[in-house]
């Protein structure tokens, strides 16, 4: 498998999930594909290889799946945030705005330090409140965001914009919400 | 490292979480140190090699950091085991007791299927419950479970009464409650 595999054909759109009118992007079928998983790890290692990262952070819980064998594979720290009161230790918690609503993430507080080069991931950039939240964490703990890995951006969403600044590497691109 | 590393030594002891009398162990400082990380993976890996594992299953969400990197390792499906409504695509379900009213756990419909062989993955064996409900998920469906695999099992709840027959590899073990 090489740059020529097309990951996107791996993705499964559902339509009305988890509401009317939107578009699911199922991300299952390529989990299920250990040579597209594994060529999945191997893009991001090679866009971040050389981005000195010590730690790598994912929110629960999808994002686990691509950070973990990430970290691994660049030799950094996993640091996984979590919603409330799902971290047994001491926490910092970043507080965001929803559609409707808030939401709260957190993680560790000796998770991240001053001096850490870290590097987001999920499996999905669509509206960015998560990995702007996640990025408010690592900089709040006075590290540097060295890099945001997403396996789909869906780039009519415009997640972008709350990431000015940082090193993006997105893998599948949707230009619309029904391709 | 090799197999004297003791990983116990990489777990973080903190009482009365999530709540009074109980001992959580927090498995965070050994996922914040990627050489012990992948000591783990290697252990499992290194029990589960010959075992003919086309599948493996993990329950969100701290399962999932194992099994991805296992997945890889062992060129398997990953297939995730989620809580109601998180999955897209038809799910099967299976529901379950708890100490205290009962939960319920799905896969997609298409995820196992008969002629699988399926390796359970898990970062805790407490009580059973989750890795039993996986069981039966995998059986459901028609696939044999050929294995199930946990960073710590807590020797004194007894999680094991719920997988006689299985072939359970554990890499850490806690006699009681306060060691």
């Amino acid at each position: 498998m090489n740059q020529e595999f097309e990951l996107k054909s791996v993705i499964r759109s559902v339509p009305d999930f988890p509401k009317p009118g939107i578009m699911f992007r199922d991300i299952t079928p390529l989990l299920a594909n250990h040579e597209a998983f594994r060529e999945t790890i191997r893009r991001f290692t090679e866009h971040f290889k050389d981005s000195k990262i010590t730690k790598i952070m994912a929110a629960e819980a999808r994002g686990f799946i691509f950070a973990a064998p990430l970290a691994l594979e660049l030799n950094a720290s996993f640091i996984p945030v979590r919603k409330p009161n799902k971290l047994p230790f001491d926490t910092q918690a970043f507080h965001y705005e929803l559609e409707y609503g808030t939401d709260t993430l957190e993680m560790h507080i000796d998770a991240v330090e001053e001096g850490d080069r870290v590097l987001l991931i999920d499996d999905l950039l669509a509206t960015g409140g998560t990995i702007q939240a996640c990025a408010k964490l690592a900089e709040q703990a006075g590290a540097v965001v060295a890099g945001c890995g997403f396996l789909i951006e869906l780039d009519f969403l415009n997640g972008r914009r709350h990431l000015e600044g940082y090193d993006i590497c997105s893998l599948i691109n949707y230009g619309d919400e029904n391709p």
